[in-house]
């Protein structure tokens, strides 16, 4: 199923903007999980398992699976989210970035060898660099456009042309106007920035954002959901993952996760 | 020993400008190698130890590893390149970029698992999305400026500010003058753009220039090394990968490679 369609599905179904990030950092886990041989699937797993009616998508985070040789601990994860919970969308966050012939490798990494259903993209290298990606009709697309760390200001905040527009308008501009010719697209625009997720939502119309900085990176609930929803309470895929995975670090991190994820997502509802 | 020392005596020891790009595509492969389990080592492996004293470093791009599950055969080229030519530096291409805790587990993947001298990475996201990589003192940190691709512009030519400044002059200023305070960067600039190199010369000073584009992607290298050479006739890393890899699809494949990465070597010395 296109990723649009999963992910219009599991907002109604689970009546979710939230987005459950995996980010598995050994150090972090409960202690009885610590020295398993495939400690980052099974954390994974149960976290999935613990939040999927409450989320509208999966995001695992590629780098950490990458630092810690587990490859295959990954694509069993997002084998599992699939067949235990169809109708929650998996997005590889991986930020890739790269011309034409080698996004193509990156492509079939991400969507013929993890089953991703969508993907970060970094939009640096122009639009021949995001093609590639679009050839699987099926995917979702997500460039990069305001990022949620304090250096997202040194490029994304230049002013750019003569209007005094910045350059993640121009980016949001260009994806919404030139590079989204399949509606394949969304875009990540950080929670800590609420004012721009509405100029952003402004360019887009009812484009998705992916918008992380809620919970650890201090954005604010209230603010991001007013910014950033379409006049359907929808478009959002707002990201927690520290403060969902860390819950607790004792034997119940499942249940504790499960908390949290119910309260974010209802915090979140609370503004639609 | 550090990236810079190593690439420095790479330069002085080989008598070359030329970076040997490793973008191993298994379907252009001799015949010969096909059906091997390891070809994508083997096939590498014979391109590294028929070109190691005609190169200033071989450049590994991580989409093709990680495209066939070939992540253990990429850990086993680096430390066959160490083992057997540890005068050559290791550029691991992988355009990374993303916020500082995940960028930490990015270099943990490129510089402990992977133990390649330096890396590739994106500068979308700014100074902090860089910083953990300047955490490793002794290894190169290669930053996207000017991208040899068509969409590169889409971006990177934009102007930002009032004085007309371009949005990759502005990286190359912002790594020359903020991010490089511990000598460890470089600058991607594509040899398609000659006169965009030697913007960035003027902007950098002696600092380390990868420049891809050569050959397959039809840059022009007279006009690049009058462009891009620093006083002392160095600070160029002048890839070209697919025109040596691919050089001759029989058994004689290293030995091919070998003449063109010769020739080009030449070519490149003789407009130094």
């Amino acid at each position: 199923m296109k990723f649009t369609e999963l992910l219009t599905g599991a907002w109604a179904k689970n009546n979710s903007l939230l987005c459950v990030g995996l980010d598995p950092d050994p150090a972090k886990f409960p202690a009885h999980l610590k020295d398993q041989p495939d400690a980052i699937f099974r954390f994974c797993a149960a976290i999935a398992d613990a939040t999927a009616d409450l989320a509208c998508a999966f995001k695992p985070q590629i780098a950490y699976f990458a630092a810690r040789r587990a490859e295959a601990q990954l694509e069993a994860l997002i084998a599992h989210i699939h067949d235990k919970h169809p109708g929650v969308p998996v997005i590889l966050d991986a930020k890739r970035g790269d011309i034409g012939s080698t996004a193509e490798q990156y492509a079939i990494e991400a969507f013929e060898r993890y089953r991703a259903d969508a993907v970060t993209v970094n939009p640096y290298m122009g639009r021949d660099s995001v093609e590639p990606w679009l050839a699987y009709p099926d995917k979702g697309v997500i460039l990069l456009c305001r990022t949620s760390n304090p250096g997202g200001s040194d490029l994304q905040f230049q002013k750019v042309g003569a209007g005094g527009t910045a350059l993640y308008e121009l980016v949001a501009e260009k994806v919404a106007k030139e590079w989204n010719t399949t509606g394949q697209c969304a875009l990540v625009v950080g929670a800590t920035f609420p004012g721009e997720i509405a100029r952003v939502r402004e360019i887009v119309g009812d484009m998705p954002l992916l918008v992380p900085g809620i919970g650890a990176q201090g954005g604010d609930i209230e603010a991001t959901v007013k910014a950033g929803r379409t006049a359907h309470c929808t478009g959002l895929m707002i990201n927690s993952s520290r403060a969902i995975l860390y819950a607790s670090k004792g034997e119940d991190f499942a249940d504790a996760a499960r908390k949290v994820a119910s309260a974010t997502r209802d915090a979140i509802n609370r503004y639609r």
